[in-house]
Formats: C-alpha cells, structure tokens, sequence
C-alpha cells in the first residue's frame, strides 16, 4: 500500500478533478503490474496497472482509494478488476464520492472477491483531503500560502518588500501551485508585483519525469478585482494559463476588457469586499479540490475569519523585519479570548528557511 | 568524552562562576572514576574523578575542558593528575582563561604525560559558551527568553496578556533560569506582573538528583529601573534570591529603599534609557556567565539594538493573536536593509509548543 501511496502522489499534479489514486497488483509475492491516475479522461489507476500486468488472474489489488463503481468518462473499475480475474482488493480508504460510498467494494465482495478497507487510510485520506473535501461538505480545501519573517512580519511599512524566503522555499510554491485546481490571489499583488501565478517547469526541482505531468495542467488563476483595476496588460491574464477575473456584480465591465475575452465572474459584496462564501461555491461549481491562496495579509486575513481557510503554510525566513513592518494577516482581534488556535501538522526546514503548516481551528 | 561531557551538564546549574566540566578516567577501558565541577570553592571535576577512583596510577583522564594550571580558591588540577600518576589526558578544548589558556595541558606534557586536545571541542564549547565569552571578550553571554504566538506576537495591544505558551515551555524557561549566573528584567514587567524571577523546584522537571544542584545557587534578580518605580514590596526584591535594582545615576535614591538595604546599582542613561553596555560591564565585573534576559519588546529591542543579545530563544504557541496585538521585539526597522539576519541554532517540539533558538548575525 506505501507503493500505491507513493504512485499516486506522482498523479497529484495531474489528475484533477479526479482523486488522484495509486495501484499495485501482486501474485504470490511479486509486483505484477502498477499505475496511477491518469489526466482526466484517461484510464484510472487500476486500468493502468491492469494494462501493465497482462494477465492478472488470481491477483491481489492494493489501491490507494476504493475502486469506482459508477461510469464516468471511463467505466467502472470494480468490473474491470472483477473481468481481469482479481481475487483479493485492499483499499486505503472509502471513495467519498456519493456515486461510489462504498458501492464498488461492495460489488467485488458480491462477486466473491475478498476485501479489505482502511490500510494506511490516513496518510491516504490526507493525499487526496481536497477531493475529499469537495465531496463530503461541498468545496475543496483552500490553503493559504504566507512568507513572513521570524518576527511574524510580511513586509515593510512602506510597503517595500522583496523575497524573503530562498529559493528551495520557492521551489515548494511552485509544487504547491501544481497541485492546485486554482490559484487565487487579490487585485492588490497582481497591482504591486505583476505576478503571473504560472507553474514554471525549471522552478519546481522535480525529477524529470514528473515534470511534464505538473505543467501539463495549469491551474486556474483567480483574482479578487471587485472594482476591475486588474490592467489588461497584467501578466495574470496572459494566454500561458486560464484566468478568471472575480468582479463585483454593480462593477460595470469596461468595453476593453470583455472585447478582450477576459474571462470574469461576478460575485455579491460583503461588508469588506467581494463575499469569500461566494467564491468558495463558484470554485466548487468548477470542481477545484485544492486552492491555493497567494495574497497580502487583508485578503488572507479575511478568508480566515470567513472560516474558510482550511491550512496555513507559512515559510518563515530566518530575519527579523521589526515592529513596524506589516503583519502576517489583516486579523485585529481586541482579546485573548479572540485567539484563534492553530494545530500544527508539519514543521520542517525547506533550503534556509522553516515551513509551518498549521491548520485553523476553533477559536480557543 | 561524551560521558564527560554528559557530566559536565549536572554541572551546568552550580558551578558558576566557574565553567561546569565534567571528568572521566579509565583504565585497560573501564571507567574507575568520575567526577563533574563541585560549587565554587569545591573540587573541580578532575579532584572529584581522582577521589572516586582512590589509584589512578597508568589512567587516562578525558576532561571537557583543559585542567587548570592556576592557584585559584584550589589548587591546579594539572599538578593533581601528574601526582595520581595518570598518564594519559584528553581534553575537549583549551581553556580559554588567560591564567590557563594551553598551560594546563603544556605541564602535563613537559612531564611526559601523553596529551590530546579537541576532541568533541564544538560540543564542549557550547556547553559553557557563557564563559567561554566571558573570558574572550570580557563580557558574558545574554540570551533574552521571549514567548510569542505563530505571528509574531506577545500581548493584546491592551496589554492584555496570559501564559500563552504551555506547561513544558515553562519548565524549560525554569532550567534557563536555573543555569543563568542573572535574570534581568525591566520594571515595565515587575510592574505589570509582579514576576519572582526566582527558580521553583517543583517547576524545574529536572530528575530528583539535580534539583539540589539547580536550586542551591539562585541567580542574581536584575531589574533595570532607571527611576526607581519598583515597589519595596515587589517580589522581584524578597528574600528568596540576590537581587540588584539598576537606576539612573541622577536618581535619588528615595529613603525607605535605601533603609531596607535594597542592593542597588546607579548606571548612565543613553538616550533611550539606561545604558545597556554599562548594565553588560557590571555584570561582567559579578562574573556572570550565562544571562538571562526575561523582559517586554522594549528592553529586548534595546538589548538587540545594541549588539549585546548573543541569543534568542523564542517559545512559540500555535495561536494567532493578530494584526493588532503586541510585537515580538520593539525594533523600528524602515527599510529592508535594515534587516536582521538571524541563524537558527535549534527548533524543537516543546510540549504544544515549539523552541527557536536563533543567533542574531550582522545585518544582511
């Protein structure tokens, strides 16, 4: 099972929207063929390693997500490994998608295969815990991406900033953005860096092989304009990647932009800008699991209080910035009855610099 | 050598102001004896080694740090091992007081003792760095103790403010305490928490044979109060520990303090407070090694500011407090420049909480 584990995060770049899914098929002791999901449309991960092995009679299938049942753009895996004569199917985890829920194990056992469930199902759940999310509550999970000095700083007061972490931490980003469905950022970067938000091969420091898989499908970058100031120049909007520009509906959409074919959403305000709900729906309705947030602390902190930031990945830069430079996130909370507790999943060195990823939870 | 070195740290809390060093000697490759750095005035951890094992004749001595040669409160442990006949000895590193510094290890081998030096020297350097700059540079090593949430920060901006850290970040600050020859403070703190500074026995998580060894010697309570504002019945100034009050040489020293026999010591302001250097030079002349700094951002900031902080050690909780809340050091940077380039010597898990311990560097 860590062999179909490790198959399927070489899919995680690619197989979005699907969950990306790891296969390992075994005969008395050996590996007779393996595979992972392929880009949406292609075959699955049993189909692939069903390919690779041949004749699977009397094989044992050890997948890192349950077989699907139902047919989709390719059919049903459960038949497929039922056809090729598996005997044995050991998932990792239940596929939570409601079409499935249990159904395709359920089929093999009804045909006599013997099954089993829930090896190494965390790491598994926590692998695919975009798609996970997205079909247990609705929308994927939204991961904010932060770079802040030890001191919990972002950047100078004056607003003069550079890159603070090196570059092994930017590499991570670029691995990060990857594996994203969307990239979402706010107008006020995309005005003060001109960011392109792409995924750029040279930058990800993945081993050869894998690099065509996470550049192959670019994610979607987003950007929150309410007012539309995002120039048609901006590098965000280039044709290297889709784009969607999320405006506030009483914007009125200049001439210069539609003619452009600027692809746009409008959204309902809230009291602090566009509604941070609203573009959670509108990213599930375009069946995002993973989001990427890259943006200031105001952005940042406001998706926080939204409730909506399911992880914090925050490189630290071994620096201090001082006490006037600008905080890691917009969040003025008056007491310490405010704070919001945090549980740390991960802490490891990156290159220079440290990367926490903490995730939110219940004001403490 | 690395059981003398282990040695050497039950050594760390009482043997001040001498450095702790610890002793082992063997024979045909059996320990016979060890020993570690008694409280000043006591055997030094050659004396002790020697005693345990009654004869010595033919044995090697591996010691943590070169044996003295000097006449001090005892005799020079250099002309004990030749009298025990010990034939052998390794040291760690050289001492670095001038009355030793090679002298030790130079009588040894011009009385045909075999001698080594450098063996885990990195180690055996760190473990009493304190004194090691004492004696190099005149001055021991400050370390400021800060607590912080995951940004960067101390204190609600009210001044509202509670343990943020856990129980076992607590401990370890106790053990900070504990191995400190000072405890500085500002009367900013002793005025808003009424703090003890004092090491508690039953707080230490020590095993119950160092205990003894961490609460004999209480380190010096120093309070920088350059207006005297510290109430006579502060805790900071009861009878369970030393204490010094520093003040402002143009002062007065008000009656009631004076006759309560309040050890006090006027220092010169600088502009934005007492003088930090001068506060340094007067606890160089009270041979403090290790010092403490336990204190707000102001005092840290100041410390920082003016070259004197050698180490930080920042207990971090996963808690945000926010955008609003107080910084972690007072420190008005206005440009990138102006950076403070930190060198991460250690990050631990400390219960719920996690341990940096950061070099500050020259600016970058």
């Amino acid at each position: 099972m860590a062999r179909a584990l490790r198959l399927a995060r070489r899919a995680r770049y690619s197989a979005r929207p699907n969950p990306h899914v790891g296969c390992v098929l075994t005969r008395d002791g050996a590996v007779i063929g393996e595979g992972f999901t392929q880009p949406a449309g292609g075959d699955h991960a049993e189909i692939q390693a069903l390919k690779a092995a041949g004749d699977a009679r009397g094989a044992t299938a050890y997948v890192s997500l349950e077989p699907c049942a139902h047919q989709g753009r390719t059919g049903p895996c459960a038949d497929a490994l039922l056809a090729a004569g598996v005997t044995r199917v050991v998932a990792a985890t239940r596929d939570p998608n409601p079409q499935v829920a249990g159904e395709g194990l359920r089929r093999l056992a009804a045909a006599g295969v013997a099954v089993e469930c829930g090896v190494l199902e965390r790491e598994a759940r926590r692998e695919i815990a975009g798609f996970i999310a997205r079909m247990e509550r609705g929308r994927g999970r939204m991961r904010a991406k932060l770079a802040m000095s030890l001191d919990g700083r972002t950047a100078m007061a004056s607003g003069e900033s550079q890159w603070i972490t090196g570059p092994a931490a930017r590499a991570d980003v670029q691995r990060l953005r990857a594996r994203s469905c969307a990239v979402v950022t706010g107008v006020g970067t995309v005005l003060a860096d001109d960011c392109s938000l792409t995924v750029r091969a040279a930058e990800l420091g993945l081993p050869p092989e894998d690099i065509a898989l996470a550049t192959a499908h670019p994610p979607l970058r987003v950007v929150l304009d309410s007012g539309l100031r995002t120039p048609l120049a901006a590098k965000v909007l280039d044709a290297s990647a889709p784009s969607l520009l999320c405006h506030a509906a009483d914007t009125p959409v200049p001439q210069a932009l539609a003619a452009a074919g600027t692809a746009l959403c409008a959204l309902p305000r809230d009291a602090r800008g566009l509604d941070p709900h609203a573009l959670a729906a509108v990213l599930a309705a375009r069946h995002c699991n993973e989001i990427l947030v890259e943006c200031g602390p105001r952005l940042a902190g406001s998706l926080l209080r939204a409730g909506l930031l399911d992880e914090l990945v925050i490189y630290t830069a071994p620096v201090l910035l001082g006490s006037s430079a600008r905080p890691l996130l917009d969040l003025p909370l008056a007491h310490m009855a405010d704070k919001v507790a945090l549980q740390i999943e991960d802490l490891r060195q990156v290159g220079q610099d440290w990367r926490i990823t903490a995730i939110p939870t219940a004001h403490s």
